[in-house]
């Protein structure tokens, strides 16, 4: 069963438009990075492998894939725009939709870094086909889900993880 | 906010009529026995602490709330028989509805032993107010919930941990 993984970038720096007039620059403060390498090293602990790491845009995002690709989870990761906050999930799954659901080390299995609530929205839609906010996804949480061998996903697929980071340090 | 956290039984002996004509007297293997123990050791490394532990009278569910117990997780299991296999989550919702929301360790935390598919299908309905058997519970694995402090619990409480075995070991 192809596997996919929703990760939430780590801690970042307060919104400040003064800082970061810009809020897609925002980085991760250095705890935050320190607590995200943590998180990773744990995740690579646990036989995690990531055949594909795809990433929101923004820098959060981003300095987060790369701590997740520096601890050998992953292949380099790959900038996706639409996991940008609000980001259409029907890009994704177009995406989705062309990959080959097997890979070297088995079942695919898809890793991507993103934000909340997006990430919980989705997971809510690919396992119960809607939306109802009652996924708890903290900063640098995980959610795994098993999405079905092959036809649609949305609404088939199932939960197997979600974890709070603080379970991971 | 009152957090449950609903465990599986650890691996129990195969299904034998001849063996265990009455498959409530079927127990834990060694090996599951060995697993259980580990998992609750990583469970009181996380930092979890229960309140109250509620045991389905299954012998299987008995031996891994005694572990648990072992483990200094909580106090003496207490057994409860609405959490045999098909048991009504009325009889819970009736001792919870009675049972102070706070104890001496803050909000209350409150861990039942129970079964497949039951403990899938009541956190669903705690979650989303429907069963939908979207939650993958193996042997041994922890669904945590966070309840609302007040008022109605069912499709109003949100879910914030859910782990396999394999990743608590």
């Amino acid at each position: 069963m192809p596997q996919l993984y929703l990760i939430r970038h780590g801690i970042a720096a307060d919104r400040n438009p003064q800082t970061y007039p810009d809020d897609r620059q925002r980085p991760l403060t250095d705890a935050g990075v320190k607590k995200t390498r943590k998180i990773a090293k744990r995740l690579a602990e646990l036989g995690l492998q990531f055949d594909h790491l795809l990433t929101s845009p923004l820098i959060r995002a981003q300095q987060t894939a790369d701590i997740l690709h520096n601890a050998k989870l992953s292949p380099q990761p790959e900038i996706f725009p639409a996991l940008a906050p609000c980001g259409p999930i029907q890009d994704w799954l177009n995406w989705y939709n062309t990959l080959p659901k097997t890979s070297k080390n088995g079942d695919v299995a898809i890793a991507v870094v993103g934000h909340e609530p997006d990430l919980g929205q989705w997971a809510e839609q690919l396992i119960w086909g809607e939306v109802r906010e009652k996924l708890i996804v903290k900063k640098a949480g995980v959610i795994g889900v098993n999405l079905p061998d092959d036809g649609e996903i949305i609404g088939q697929s199932t939960l197997f993880w979600l974890v709070p980071p603080r379970f991971l340090l």
